[in-house]
């Protein structure tokens, strides 16, 4: 029989949802919550209960922000640059902000193109970013997708998009290991591979 | 700069009080909660917010219950058995009940005596355990404790208590890895320490 309560039985239940989180592990990180940080676990309760009801997209560059713009798009030394970079996901961005090397604008895909999933150019605000490039204030996009085989046919695609603009393009320099996932990298390695982009 | 918003800073601060989890990883389970899985987030939170405010103890062998008396406790054919297995925590019961092979009454210590750390027989019950021995209902005391220094101090000073009231006290068997931690073992190798434990 189990033993667990069905309070019990429901945290662990519903901590399974957290990423590399199986039964076991969702039992031990109830039982310690229970056992020594009631208050942590409080706290964790209303962070994510505000974060999944109050944060929405970036209405300029789709990152998550719980404000209509996010501070990078907010802040007009950026959000007027002629730099343009895109990436997958949140994560990518906020590593890249991690490296300081880079102090342009950002495009945030959240997704990679994946036919077979039903991710197309709409699901990735193509459009959107289309319409950004139509402005014609934007001089080069660096495309910062994952070196795995769906980031680079988004890149490539992007790619397309900003020839049919006559807009430069150019992609993270190798270096970035192929495979390999962007928000894993270290600091240093990303550096060197956004000061070594080459054109697309 | 960090990019991240407040609240999501918040949310990725507030997943640190899990065990194991750094900032990395709970960067990546705070994105991954946004990105794929809010209705996950939300139960999560809301599971956690009922748990940490609703669960207390049993009153009768401490482990965690929302009632008055646990599940075990409540069930006569368990409560009045003569056979008690005093375990370290909620997590480690829960190990035992797995195994299927103890249909006796448990008390839970939460802990192990552990001096330095201010924690003596008060703070685990020993004073309620020694109350639940008085009644004269038991016969045989089985000592589940880690099979580490501490869990072994403790072993023995509830072995103490039952030699002076003429109860007989054993041990899981050997075959309990020395300095592990109870609720990692495999059912099998719990289940033959049960059925092979030795008199104290
Ligand atoms: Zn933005
Ligand atoms: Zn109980």
């Amino acid at each position: 029989m189990t033993a667990n309560t069905p309070l019990l039985q429901q945290l662990i239940d519903a901590l399974k949802a957290l990423p590399g989180v199986g039964p076991k592990t969702a039992q031990r990180m109830a039982f310690q919550l229970l056992e020594r940080n009631r208050e942590g676990g409080r706290k964790l309760g209303t962070a994510l209960l505000h974060a999944m009801e109050h944060i929405g997209q970036c209405q300029s560059c789709r990152t998550f922000s719980e404000q209509e713009l996010c501070a990078i798009c907010s802040d007009p030394s950026r959000s007027q640059s002629s730099l343009l970079c895109v990436v997958g996901s949140s994560a990518d961005l906020q590593a890249i902000e991690q490296t300081g090397q880079f102090d342009g604008r950002y495009f945030v895909l959240m997704g990679q193109l994946s036919p077979l999933d039903g991710i197309g150019p709409a699901e990735l605000g193509l459009d959107r970013l289309e319409q950004q490039l139509a402005k014609g204030d934007v001089e080069e996009v660096i495309l910062a997708t994952n070196p795995t085989m769906e980031g680079e046919a988004t890149a490539y695609y992007i790619a397309e998009l900003c020839h049919r603009q006559q807009i430069s393009v150019s992609r993270l320099a190798q270096g970035v290991p192929v495979g390999g996932e962007l928000e894993y990298l270290d600091g240093s390695t990303l550096s060197h591979a956004f000061s070594g982009r080459k054109r697309f």
